[in-house]
């Protein structure tokens, strides 16, 4: 198991869906910064299971605790170590499933990779393990807002086929939590809420797409080969549950154009800085952001866990069948916004200092 | 800059496009193993410009060098350094690019970033740098057929609008080495080939996509959280040039569906095996292999160096225009194919390597 | 701040000495292994202050807790997450030091990097970080032990002056807790307790040196060049408070023998192994283990922490005198040999799953 | 293997005793500082074999070719690599060693580790390696000189059972470099060259010290808790062949003070920076330098390679004996001071990146 992530800028997360709690250690968090456990809290509602009727009745408070890193309200630049106890747990609801390899999910590859699996719930495979990358997350993003001016906002884009198209100038947190399904726009969001209650009366899931934009971001940020920011990006949005795809700026669709009309044309702005006329590289070139907004869009299948009959094996490899007892998200788009936001910040957070490390050298 | 890829199993790779040399130094390649210059030089030749008339007619032979870690043709455990010439250097041809920012190139964040600029090609964001990722990585993917059986194929599945379907399970190398374009489906192939060359005499560009496939991967290997495999294959396959999508499995179409559909029913297979009867998973559940096929698709975006004119500025913001003399390929596509190959053989092998740590323990 | 350590098993520890909690996050623990609270505790007892009259009479239970990673009493291969929280505070013994940089702590610089500090006891520096160490150590030395039959244990082998030689091949861990200093050689062990009592009754401190044995262990165990198994134990034994040197095998003693005499030289036992006839190699040899004892000796200064006054100055420079109130261990010995001990597992423990990569691959 | 070291500046080195060649890629490394061929060919000619009576007598240029990453005597930011070739092969000077494992050497550990071994030559684990790791280090010096005002200086403070006391304050290469020994005192360096050509003759070898000194480096480099500056430092110096012991400040010596003694009393100096009056710490404080200088010592065992006849087994477990044919020095100490002034610029250099990261940010 490989529970860190980023190189001055890390996150270690821990814990399992049903165990004692779950938490995170965030190192390499510079010293003197104002920690709010409210600005971390309000991350962590915004995740939290039970807020409105399109996600799980799964009722957590998510309570976060501080252990340690922080003295009258500023880091020490130490070690932050955050913890959120379990609490509503229920495992008989998962009683069936440890008979049977739930379709699409962990179970099978946790079991012959481990020999041993968390007996109810996904365990580390559960999307609670996400609660200390947005507990992480909050911080990162606080800190890029003061010392940089770096704005972070996620929404829905996608869910299931219905698609909506958001002005990435100028979208903003509250547009986006203006509804339940955290799509900015307003029609659509209608149209996906009405969706995923269809399916939810099926039985059935849907998925669908998480869009993220990063403004203000300096130039300069970004390591190639290996870390350029979009490979970082990448590697940080995959290592989500259910992700499936990742794209940078143009994406797939830039793929079918031709050089012509996706080069991005440099030109002098009013205020005499270096910008692109159109932004299909995303923000980002050679790995480097540019100075122009960073647009990562990130595609979720849908829930594997779906309350109509499934077919599966047990252990053994016998035949069976499953429906999904307890609570479940009939999607999980909604929730994945601010855990998306928490990643690109996490990233973005960890380039910003690896950059600083050589753009503020004292020079002989 | 960061320069290497992999924790057991490791790259370091070095080297700008008009320089002394591009390399690699391989860390941590199982000792004992066969190692043939053949292979290496097999895996370089079909990454080689000037090899077809789609591709650039920069003509180096890039003839292959292995520095050390290796003896009598076996490898000794030890760093394998291997080391190709730069040949056909024409730093005149990129005269008139110190002056002006070529677009959606890294010139002007590498200027900002770095305050210095190899001044000719791409120096080291040219994809010359994957000279060495190549050299690597065919040795990976010998190990990996040999050692576990692994096949590695990957095959251009999109040029501009032209898509072709392939099916993964049973398409070859020989059959992608057919043709030019390196797409397996003939008709499409011929579709390609000829919007390429539309693209080329009208000074532009073409993008699209490779797809591949890793058929015999055991059940096991990824290390969640945050080295999921699909996390280190994003990783791998963005830190490309020119990459701006990646999808696993079903991708950003799965995200259309409904749970019912998308979900992958395990059975037990007539070997005894459990496996499941589709594969929207893309051969990994939970960050892990599950034992079926890995299916990645990777997008680049339309080549951005044009020989027609465009708009940009120079260094110091005055606005010019640039046209690309010298040589270069109205589409990477082909060319990609064993780079994105040696990228799946490296991330495969590290994780092997990984998963092999613990699963043959002794135990107490 | 860099709070991480190992490459497959890695802890990350969190925590000041005054604070909410001191903890550890131990990643790539092997699942199914028994994960005792009573053995974590029971080392965690042997580095609690208070439980001798050589030690500090700061009472704390050190009570841990496990939060993450274990079930029904087994590792599930996914982080375990150790917590101690902290109990006894009583910054008021500390409020002096806020306003005197104490001589050879960790103030002056832990203030000039980060520009804020805990304000009692040595916040992150303090020796109290080592409970997650010890904790995390328990688990390694019980794997270590069930698995390959490694028999670790660690002893004060030198207080102040007095030196003691110990049979390693023979030493017990019983032998070395039969008394307050853990010196398993009686005599010199009453010398020492002496001089330490003696220390304590005139204000003033001692250092000495912990010599460990870890005795089992295979050959082949080590990755060279960088992370030869001496170097990583030399580094694990350095980041503890405190150290000021570090031997392996004959040591700087060695330095002053000639090749003829210092070489081991090789001969079949009567096992049919290949072993040496001496062990000045200290059972290493390329930074590779060579089934001989493992032997270390690490150097500990005289605490800095004294109740006499001394000259220092405060954070603006001005000159001042400083006596340590409070409780503090006239000798740190005894309650570092858990330590070392646990440093020791954890390397070699880390080395076992990164040989074990290699040494237990499937061949062609 | 593990052939990388440092984290933001980060050499790769690789090669055996007797291939193509061996190197170094540095990655990390300043853009746009000057890169002298000549500064790293200096730095290689003082480790070269047969430059003095007293070392082997194997004869190589070690002439060193810049690969990569510097244009117009400028580094790119980009990986410098560097790359010696191997000239002076004599195999069958080894020819007896493949049949017997040489005392003291990696033979009979690399045999069972890898199942291979080079032929000739201590292959990997020669320190022929170092090669890469002084030229990584010439230029890590160059820069610390350069950017910091950093001064490093070692020298052989021991040979066998004389040792050397010299004034770390003040002492130069100049007069390091001013007799064959790299003793900076005269006198005792005559005897140590009389000891050394003692040995010799008498078909021994001996062991010894190199001190080293880095005056001038600022308060606050080194990351607490596992990265601390000594803890880094040790990790360097013992993964150089042959180290046994490694001391910061004090060191062993220190161990037997006592508090009052060893404290290092903070003033303010003249310039109104807080200084210590004493110097145990060895510039070090808390894992962080404070500003004094810093003082390592290493220990070297006498070489393994001996004239005289040794018993010893074959890798079948004959018992055999072997004396050393071909050349081998009788002692490594004088061509360890390169290598150890190597390290340490080298961590130094990463850990001045490492805090520049978080010294200069913006502040909010």
């Amino acid at each position: 198991m490989s529970s860190s992530f980023g190189q001055m800028l890390r996150i270690t997360t821990f814990g399992e869906s049903h165990g004692g709690a779950v938490g995170v250690v965030l190192d390499g968090f510079p010293a003197r910064f104002p920690v709010s456990l409210e600005v971390i809290q309000a991350a962590l509602d915004r995740r939290r299971p039970g807020q409105s009727s399109l996600t799980t009745q799964r009722r957590e408070s998510d309570t976060v605790e501080i252990l340690s890193g922080v003295q009258d309200g500023l880091s020490l630049g130490t070690p932050i170590a955050l913890m959120v106890r379990n609490e509503d747990q229920r495992p008989r609801d998962y009683a069936n499933m440890v008979d049977a390899y739930r379709p699409s999910h962990a179970d099978f590859t946790y079991d012959v990779k481990y020999g041993i699996r968390a007996a109810s719930g996904g365990g580390r495979s559960s999307a609670r393990e996400t609660v200390g990358r947005v507990a992480a997350g909050a911080l990162a993003q606080a800190w890029l807002a003061a010392t940089y001016g770096v704005e972070i906002v996620a929404w829905v884009s996608q869910v299931g086929t219905i698609s909506a198209r958001v002005n990435e100038d100028t979208v903003t947190v509250a547009q986006v939590d203006a509804n339940d399904v955290r799509c900015p726009h307003p029609e659509h969001a209608a149209a996906m809420i009405a969706s995923i209650e269809a399916a939810r009366r099926d039985g059935d899931s849907l998925g669908g797409c998480v869009s993220a934009v990063a403004r203000g971001v300096p130039v300069g940020w970004g390591e190639p080969i290996f870390d350029k920011l979009e490979a970082d990006l990448a590697k940080a949005m995959m290592s989500l549950p259910a992700t499936k795809g990742f794209e940078i700026g143009s994406g797939f669709a830039g793929t079918q154009m031709t050089g012509k009309s996706h080069n991005d044309a440099f030109v002098k702005d009013e205020a005499g800085r270096i910008v692109t006329t159109s932004n299909h590289s995303g923000g980002i070139q050679g790995g480097i952001s540019n100075g122009m907004p960073i647009r990562v869009r990130v595609g979720f299948k849908p829930v594997a866990t779906i309350s109509s009959e499934q077919e599966t094996v047990t252990p053994e490899g016998e035949a069976t069948v499953l429906a999904a007892k307890g609570r479940h998200d009939p999607c999980v788009l909604p929730r994945a916004v601010p855990i998306v936001e928490a990643m690109l910040a996490l990233v973005l957070a960890d380039h910003a200092l690896r950059h600083s490390a050589y753009s503020h050298l004292p020079h002989p």
